[in-house]
């Protein structure tokens, strides 16, 4: 019988081993992210992660200090889950003239940020999050480690899009990549209004402006972008 | 002895007349305008306002329903302060060949847009916190009311940027303004974070890159952005 109950926050109290910890992290972490892929991030409330976790929200303190700590957690695991994806696209992208050391397309670069960070719903929701709500309620040793996380997934895609398109500085990379993400995290909340407002967009032709497609508007704007930031006459004209 | 106290719950709550309810509104918006300048727009709460004017809070719910109505109303304001604003600037913009119809300079055009929206800290939080949280806790009638200002300060900005530089599409611009908030938004909220964290970032030259100056970073992206959106040849190159 002992077996068949739901595990109880008993069997999370006794878990104290590194390695049984490690696991109730784990499953912290992903009841968060379920929710917060379902409700969005800023629905989702301790209390409801632990709910989902089956734990006492006292005892889940032991693993995170606060929600925001979960949600950081998530952002910087969204960081080193995107950062590899978008480098192997960029790695994969068609040169436009058969020879696979010249420079890629700039169009073709901006569709992979597009449509990478596009097909991460949650990622683009922490990432607006993260500077305005979840840097801001958690210790300085934890922000510390997301901006760790982050340099480093930071590098990994600015040597990426220079081995695409050589003839750009690193700092004008950066600003790319800082663009991307910043566009990506505002449009997609603009972009996901609750049910009453997105009738209300659809319902009045004169708000048409507040419907926003993330991908496409995110693809035209670092298009033009690298288009701007490359020497005269370089790929993607 | 009477008219030296201070205004108490007792007047506001006489305050029946259109004139007076006026009043109040200005007086409340006053409040949280000055507060939101200090703290940052997250940090105040509806009670914090309400101090803040003297008033009881329950007084003050019949003015706003919600505090995120309160910040949306100062939202709309401005984007009808920041439009003429930057319609202003495009139109005093020295033409690079001394001919007042020759387009202007892309590069000014984003300096346009980078300094008026850097000279507005709290314009630039608002930004940020309107389609996460200010959107999403009012009414479909505020909303509706909201998105109609920002649709007629759009136009406006729109106007002026394509008679500044005269070859830009209408959609194409509309990115341009679309992009300049959005990243003006996330830009200010990563520019100011906690005093703690802001010695972080400054004690550790691995973090460097937390370091965002909203003003420089805006204006490069947006002079790429309409570097890369001018037919080949016009004006900027």
């Amino acid at each position: 019988m002992r077996y068949d109950r739901p595990v109880s926050t008993d069997d999370f109290q006794r878990a104290r081993s590194p390695e049984a910890k490690r696991v109730r992290e784990a499953a912290i972490l992903d009841a968060a992210r379920r929710l917060g892929e379902q409700h969005g991030v800023r629905q989702v409330t301790l209390t409801d992660i632990a709910a989902a976790v089956g734990m006492h929200k006292s005892a889940m303190l032991r693993y995170f200090e606060t929600r925001e700590e979960i949600f950081l957690r998530l952002t910087a695991e969204g960081w080193r889950e995107w950062a590899p994806a978008v480098c192997a696209s960029l790695r994969a992208l068609t040169r436009p003239v058969a020879d696979a050391s010249a420079p890629a397309d700039a169009d073709a670069v901006a569709a992979v940020f597009a449509s990478t960070l596009a097909a991460r719903a949650l990622f683009c929701d922490l990432l607006a999050q993260a500077p305005m709500n979840l840097e801001r309620n958690v210790s300085v040793a934890r922000v510390r480690e997301f901006k760790l996380t982050t340099r480093g997934a930071l590098a990994e895609i600015v040597a990426a899009v220079r081995a695409a398109l050589p003839g750009l500085p690193e700092g004008s990379v950066v600003d790319l990549v800082a663009a991307a993400t910043a566009l990506a995290g505002t449009f997609w909340q603009i972009a996901t209004p609750s049910p009453e407002i997105a009738a209300l967009y659809r319902a009045d032709p004169r708000l048409a402006h507040a419907i926003v497609d993330v991908e496409p508007r995110l693809a035209r704007i670092l298009a033009a972008m690298l288009r701007g930031l490359q020497p005269s006459g370089a790929g993607g004209q």
